[in-house]
Order: structure tokens, then sequence, then C-alpha cells
């Protein structure tokens, strides 16, 4: 029934999210796009990022133990495909994408203006597991971009055209296909229930 | 120019997996869905879950130290909702969703049949970070549906139906935006390009 070809190990858990991980400060700002990212606990609020030693941000990320996490839409792909290819050793990212540092809330890493969520983070713990170093970080400070506020004051996050790589290829999010929950609920609990559900976790 | 609105700090990284761990044995096999899991080390190729305390499956891989990770297509999302809603402490989740369990070829936590990339894990360090433990695992082996090689022997793994999770919601994958690199190559090496690129990372 089924029919299965065994791999040797390798990454492939996909799609995962793209971000754009700025760095260093308002003077100095650089931005690294990163696969290897996700969410590690809910409370409190912490984040993994994973990056190579050889990488030009990872020794600022390791001294000022500071990054912010920006999202990706498809306005940024591009933008993001070419952080993640070039290396801020030999230019100035910011510049060369045309992307806008904004001052953090709490750290003094810069946001990525045009993305519609940074999320400022301070490294908790950095342990290095081979390639990778991995980046242990509490979230301390969110924000959002106001267009994406309905008229009710909820912010409609999956209308900002939000971005996943998977396998090599950058993919829009195409239709939605159910809200967590959904399968354990009948048709009319389901239009009687809230609009913010607690999130798979 | 940008209105930003700054909140506390919370679990805003999104799109991110979905994705079904399945853990125990053939004879007594659970699934748990997980939306904090993702790739930490490309060598050696590396993963890590979070899993709460509270949660069934929490012994079951703290003890055993493996598990699989599953990746979730349009076909299996309405399990993966269940199995992450339902404990496997009450009912047979194989059984509630019509699952398939195969033998693994290195872990004995059990595959799910219908998955087309079942990704076998053991379990190297668990480390407590609050209402979370994160578990960090090296991949030991990777399994593949034939369904989705191509003639040329290229597994094709973004016609598989992806699914993502973004907010409570999950989605399909949509337009492809681009692939890894796009942005500096010009259009004539696009065509000349490999079809295999080395990914982010």
């Amino acid at each position: 029934m089924f029919e299965k070809e065994i791999w040797k190990p390798g990454n492939m858990l996909y799609p995962i999210p793209a971000v754009m991980v700025s760095c260093g400060s308002l003077q100095k700002p650089n931005i690294i796009t990163i696969a290897w990212a996700g969410t590690v606990c809910t409370n409190p609020a912490m984040v993994s990022i994973s990056i190579r030693k050889e990488r030009y941000s990872y020794n600022i990320i390791k001294e000022s133990k500071e990054f912010v996490i920006n999202l990706v839409t498809r306005d940024l792909v591009r933008a993001a495909d070419f952080c993640g290819v070039k290396s801020g050793s030999k230019l100035d990212k910011f510049k060369e994408t045309k992307l806008t540092a904004l001052q953090g809330s709490i750290v003094a890493a810069p946001l990525i203006g045009e993305s519609p969520v940074n999320i400022e983070c301070a490294v908790r713990d950095i342990i290095a597991l081979g390639s990778h170093d991995l980046f242990l970080a509490e979230v301390v400070s969110v924000s959002v971009d106001k267009k994406y506020m309905d008229d009710k004051g909820r912010f409609s996050l999956n209308k900002s055209g939000l971005i996943v790589y998977s396998h090599g290829e950058y993919y829009s999010l195409g239709e939605l296909l159910g809200k967590f929950g959904y399968s354990v609920q009948s048709s009319n609990s389901q239009k009687r229930r809230k609009t913010h559900k607690k999130q798979a976790e």
C-alpha cells in the first residue's frame, strides 16, 4: 500500500518560515535571512534561530545578545532571498534592498520598517550543535504594522501576504483549509466560536 | 511612513510547519501535532520540537528518546488538527484518524504511512524552557513516498500538497514566488542553473 524510499539523514522538515533577522545598531545595521528559525516556548515566549559561525551576523548577535525577527511578505521575498545569499561584510544590506531601519522599542538592533511584524529578541543561551549554533532567545517586544488592524481592532496577520520556504522554493500562502480545532467542532459551534482561538502549541 | 503598534512579548513567528509527531511503538503508537518544530542544524541534520510536560506524548518521548516527524498535507490536515486537540491518554489516535502505523527503519516509533515524508529522530538533549521543554534531536533516517519521485528520479516535495500553520489557521501553499538565490541570478543563469540548489541555511 505504501511505497517508501529510505534516505540518509537530512533536512526535510518543510515548509518553514524564512525570516529576515536584523542585528547590530541603527548606525551599523545588518540583515541575515534565516530558514532555521522557530518558536520554542509559549510562556515565556521564546524563539530559536540557528546560525553558522562563518556568517557575518554570527559575531554581531553573539556579542550584542540581541536580534529582531522580521516576517517576510510577497513584497519582501526578493530582499529576503538577497539577504540570505549576500554577506553583510561586503555591503550594506539595508541600503542595497532599500529597506528602512527603525528604532526598536527595547533592543538596540533595528526593526525592518517594511515588515508587518517585528519580534525583538534577547539571547538567553547559545548551544553549539555542529555546522550551526542554536541561539535560544526570549521575545521582549512585538511591533505590528497598524495597516493590518481591522475595524474591530483585530490584527489580520494572514492578510499581510506572508511567505514560506519549502525545499528550495518560496511560496505564498494559498487556500485557508481550516482553523485550529475545526476537526472537533460541529458546524454550529464553528459559527459561534470566538475568532481568537488558543493556538496549537 | 510606518505606523507600528507595540505589543507585549508573544508568539508571532508565522507561518510555521504543523507536523504530526509519532511516538511509542507499533504496538502502542501515539501521535501529537506540534507547531513549535523546526530545523536547528544542517550537519549533523538536527531538528527541535517543543512539548508541554502535561502532554501525554511528553513522557513517551522523554523515556524512549525517539520520535518521528511526519509532514502534513491537505489530505492529512483534519487528522493533524484532531491530533493537536485530543489526548492520546484517552483514545487511539491512529485508529480514530484511520492512519497507518508503519515500522521505522531505525527507531521503534512508528511512521505515519500516509505522510509523504517521515523523519526519524533520536533525542540528544532536553532543555526546560518554561511552559515547554525543548527536545533537540538528530535526524537518523528519512523515508519518502515514492509516488512523489518524478521520472528523473527527483523528489517533488512541493507537489505533495504540504500545508502550513499561521496564527491559528491552516493554509495550503499558494504561488511559487522564486527559488533560493533567484534575487542574484540573471534570467539566463536561472535557465541554466541546476534544479537542486543548496538551500538557505
